[in-house]
């Protein structure tokens, strides 16, 4: 599926570059934006960002609320996971 | 819509100087107040900043607090995210 | 079993490499994708993920909720343990 | 505002030395005090400090009880935000 | 008892290489399995492991759930402390 | 009031070896003895330590639990602030 | 009372080498155990441990469970305070 293959999750991002990446964080938030910078630390520059807040209703149903960011820049020690572009529908 | 990309986050602060930026910390605070300085680790000199407090109140609405702080630091690895000036409407 | 034994624990990831493994993460979530990269420092890069969230019902039992993630990577420092690709079953 | 801008947030601490500063720590404590001394860690050296515990009463307010504690060095970890002194109203 | 003593503590760990030990991690679990590899950082290669959850039950008593494994990378710093093979039980 | 003032906040630490300490630690704990020791960590050597635990009676009021403990070494990490010895009453 | 005084406080582990220390560790568990071996992160290699358990009764009183562990590497990181053989004592 791919042919080469770097050996760093790091560089992984690359291909993600200019494209709507999620990124979960800690403390139940989710970030939707536009990769535009990141580095070692998993700090990340984010254009076009909503902010996605998850919780659960008295159902126990998740519920989201969104907010819209603009331009951010996530400190990398409150991230859990980057959700990569898929670069087919993208 | 950006000609030249630097590649650090971090990196676009810098045209946030001299801006009223948001920066959203840990424990559920938000500052408002214009960007005087960073570093890599994130730590914040903002001045003239108000600082937000977001609550619950008992019907499950997000209300907030405001408090004027006038200039301070802020140690970086209190940071989630700086919500960046926006240099269209700044 | 084993003839040659490395001595770090993270060399015994070459393994499973481009098999299928389940990562336990810090706050009660599981990922189950394809190991595509990973680092010393527990990055990992992961493909075909979903996450298994884990709860308890009302009567106490573990519950669990799949989510495809498609691509993702985990900043390692959320990571518990790394269950490896059974060499015989996969 | 100000003529000659240093970079480092941690430079402004400099202003506020042998004048009255805030400190906000972890664990909803905030102490004022002379500021005598900082390190790059924010490690600071207060002297005549009060710590200011806040809490919420029954009724929601929040309180404050206060604690003469002379000369102390608050380990920079817990800081959140210092408040700088004002060089106008100081 | 011990004739020699090394004076680190990680270098215990080397007396119980290829035998079951016990491993203590953060949020109340235990795993238990083969010492295959460790780190500096603590770090380790556990083979035939199983994951043992203690939790407590509404009377207040310790109980425990098993959950077999097979091989696993615990990552160092979740754990609290390894409880070592005993050399003459073993 | 201090003719030489030495500026890391670590060396304010000097004036109090071998006098009575207090030292405010995480999760609510006060350790009152003599300064024996310490290091850029602010690890501690304390003689004659009673530990105080703090806790609130179902009227909300401090109440304190005091433990002799004898000699003891404090992970500095642990640390929130160090109470100086008060030159002129100790 | 005491002559020489080194200055780090870990040196003065060494004077409790294969004698009976009492550790606190966090989440309210203590160590018993025959001091084996240390290192500057206060890792503790400790032999004949038993763990002490801390827990409030539904009256409000601090009650033990022991349980022995033999021998144990504790990670430093976990350890809030290492109380030392008392040289008269022991």
């Amino acid at each position: 599926m791919q042919q080469s293959r770097p050996n760093r999750p790091i560089d992984y991002l690359k291909n993600s570059m200019n494209k709507v990446i999620l990124i979960k964080v800690k403390r139940n938030r989710l970030f939707r934006g536009n990769l535009g910078g990141f580095d070692d630390h998993l700090n990340l520059y984010l254009e076009g960002t909503s902010q996605i807040f998850e919780y659960q209703d008295e159902e126990g149903n998740i519920r989201e609320e969104h907010e819209d960011l603009g331009n951010i820049v996530v400190r990398g020690d409150n991230v859990i996971f980057v959700n990569l572009a898929n670069q087919d529908n993208e």
